[in-house]
């Protein structure tokens, strides 16, 4: 059998299990390397250095949500019950990430604090999501803004005790689901024409 | 002269004096019984413990602005501007104690890490005062709210990162004034009836 191709792809795969077993602060390339069988060299000619791969997989790990959400953020139907739901699968997410394997969330929350860059792409691109939904809304008249964007950002920050990690360990309290409900209908109520 | 009489008052002075100075780590009750030329057992006698007096001075902290704020929730005129004064009141205090000194806030950060249960007594009184703002409003019709409480909660939380001291980095940042102007709309006009 021939041996498998090195993608991206793989080499990211094989990062993540490298820091979920080693930690932040230990895991190199070399050790990416022996997981996937291949010499270090092999892996810079995909990422030109370790800071690049760690950049590489906080990426993909901040991303791994955004196809779900976007196509929310691109359905049909009515702007305000979108943005509930949009915000509500965000959410969701988060708590899948944060409880479903607590070791790797705090191996990302080290990366997430090394890479601030990729970190505000990440903010940017869901502003971005929360915007098309408010302009849909604008479009439609089932709600008012003068400037999506802003709008967005404000609807963002509003909602940060349940998307912000730095709240992470409060999303298993009890209780969280009635703030988050409060919450969400404040702003939404605050989004009507 | 007579020495000035030992007050719980210039205990706490002193301990925060002592805390700028050693660090949160450091500091011992035998350097604060130190600064105030008294032995450390008088000192005990107002504080019961090292850990109740640092209790105390994070409390002392956290309370600072509560005098203001409370003038404010309990005021007169139409409730939502008095809510965005009380808002607004807030997180200038909250950059106040932020951008002034930063390493006594620093020092800060790490009691209030130790004293959940002071931060959490801070943060009833903090909604109490919002709900009192919101219960006037209801009462003379200019906004809505089915539980002040638990509609000064979701303003507490929507607000977060104009208060929440995990943000403190932020609250110099350029466009942070528009940031909050745009929560602080968006919050209000979710309490229009």
């Amino acid at each position: 059998m021939p041996p498998e191709t090195l993608t991206p792809a793989r080499i990211l795969e094989a990062t993540e299990d490298v820091l979920r077993r080693y930690g932040p602060a230990k895991a190199t390339v070399v050790d990416v390397a022996r997981a996937l069988g291949v010499s270090h060299g092999s892996v810079y000619r995909h990422f030109g250095s370790k800071a690049a791969l760690r950049e590489a997989v906080t990426q993909r790990w901040l991303d791994r949500s955004h196809t779900e959400l976007s196509a929310v953020a691109d359905g049909d139907g009515p702007a305000l019950p979108r943005l509930k739901e949009w915000l509500t699968a965000l959410f969701a997410a988060k708590r899948h990430k944060a409880g479903d394997d607590p070791e790797l969330f705090a191996t990302y929350m080290v990366l997430v604090g090394e890479n601030s860059g990729v970190v505000e792409q990440h903010v940017e691109t869901m502003i971005g999501q929360l915007a098309r939904i408010i302009e849909s809304g604008v479009a439609s008249g089932d709600l008012t803004s003068a400037n999506a964007t802003a709008t967005a950002r404000a609807v963002w920050d509003a909602t940060n005790r349940f998307h912000d990690p730095a709240y992470a360990a409060e999303w298993s309290r009890p209780g969280i689901d009635e703030a988050f409900e409060a919450v969400c209908e404040l702003v939404t109520r605050g989004l009507r024409p």
